[in-house]
């Protein structure tokens, strides 16, 4: 296997940097530009990605595919490598349930390739001792080496599938889960008209609440993005028989906030209950 | 009025312990003790309540009633005083929606009594400097009054029914919503094999929450009583057309952790988890 080239599906901002990051460690990371917008196009370059226009062609060039992308589009994505009949190792370390994992799995293996499940914990690897990969499958201990050096530190979870997509799924329940609540009670508040009570209370009692309840401003503008990751750990709760209704409720308050989406200016807390307020579409 | 005498129905530890606060303080506090349990009795006695037997009794001796019970009782209190043509002074201060309580002000008001909104942060004040009451209606400042000099600190929010219910249903959202999204994470993470790694994670990015997930251990035998307090919570973002699911994810962990009511000894987090993994009921 060649383990110098691999092509990363379908880079944002994370799949992006964890490309530069490779790259500068003697990796030539290979994506496809067609149908991705001209910011992706700009953000590969600079991370020093090659554009090999299309998934055909970057498969034909590589063993080895990553898939880092919103959480709805991963399933699409590993059909389209599947398409190309690709018999490599296929790495997805989208924010999917196990079940999606396996799922996904089930995809690669079916038309010959090879799976790895992986989950990403932390921000867009800029920075060295910020974020984790964690893998789990029966080539996951391969995948962890190709990150030797790297900025982004790679943690093996065992071989079964779903473990990792399982780690990540509950990390991100607590970080969003929480952030979706706190952003729901402060509407509640201001509806009640309590809110400036509640901010002295929590000042009392709980006193990182009155600036953690208004961070959703900093992330409105990914909450587009986080509905279907909310849908996918609302999934992964009932599937293993627990209440799944917490993320139910994250995944409504983040349809209320992808308004926002590629917001020029980050809104205002007035702006994001505004919006919570509102009834979506 | 009478400011001299307060009935405190139906007196679990917050009731008690307010009024063992009230009576050190030069007010005579009544309780019923018919149908109440022999827990309910000694402990009512060692803070200083005077026993009149029946709710009928307390409202002859009293113009001002306190109720502090259950959420999912507070409504038959209220109908029971309203019952009685009680024409006094009544204090809802519990843990029930904006909604419930406009509910209960209605029913003591078509009766000829007089409605305070009340709700209870912190713990039962047998220390000072920890709990709050917080009162809202046209006469919460004379409610407020009573609190002189006592371990509890009443702070008036108006005189919108409503307000005071809305204030304490924000602050345990917040509270008894994460601590039982916490729980359903651990149980989550052992489901999937991860809990180890979740841990190690949380220790490093997170570092709070280890301790935190399992806070529930010490609060189990109390989550009977939290089902109806999420259900109210629910109530309360439905009625302001927000997300409600939250809540309603947060009464099914309680409802499965019903089982620990009135346990000896407080459960480990392992047979936490079991009974948040077993189907209720």
């Amino acid at each position: 296997m060649n383990r110098s080239r691999i092509a990363i599906l379908h880079p944002g901002d994370m799949g992006s940097a964890i490309g530069g990051d490779l790259s500068e460690h003697g990796i030539r990371v290979l994506w496809a530009s067609a149908g991705r917008s001209e910011t992706s196009r700009v953000r590969a370059t600079a991370d020093g990605l090659e554009d090999h226009l299309s998934v055909g062609a970057c498969l034909r060039s590589c063993d080895i595919v990553l898939s880092v992308c919103p959480p709805h589009a991963a399933l699409d994505v590993a059909r389209e490598v599947a398409g190309q009949f690709f018999h490599g190792l296929y790495i997805d370390a989208n924010a999917i349930s196990p079940g999606a994992a396996r799922e996904a799995a089930a995809i690669i293996e079916g038309a010959g390739g090879h799976f790895v499940d992986g989950g990403i914990v932390g921000p867009p690897p800029r920075t060295a001792g910020t974020s984790r990969l964690f893998l789990s499958g029966t080539r996951a201990a391969e995948v962890a080496r190709l990150f030797n050096g790297t900025r982004m530190e790679a943690i093996v979870l065992g071989s079964e599938i779903g473990a990792a997509s399982g780690l990540k799924a509950c990390y991100a329940a607590w970080t969003k889960g929480s952030t979706a609540l706190l952003t729901a009670i402060r509407a509640l508040a201001r509806h009640e008209g309590v809110e400036d009570a509640l901010l002295a209370e929590w000042a009392r009692s709980q006193p990182d609440l009155p600036k953690r309840s208004k961070a959703i401003t900093g992330q409105a503008a990914k909450a587009w993005r986080w509905v279907g990751e909310m849908q996918e750990i609302a999934s992964a709760f009932e599937h293993a028989g627990l209440p799944n209704d917490f993320h139910r409720g994250a995944a409504a308050v983040y349809e209320h906030l992808s308004c926002f989406k590629d917001a020029a200016t980050q809104p205002s807390l007035d702006e994001v209950l505004a919006a919570l307020a509102r009834k979506p579409g």
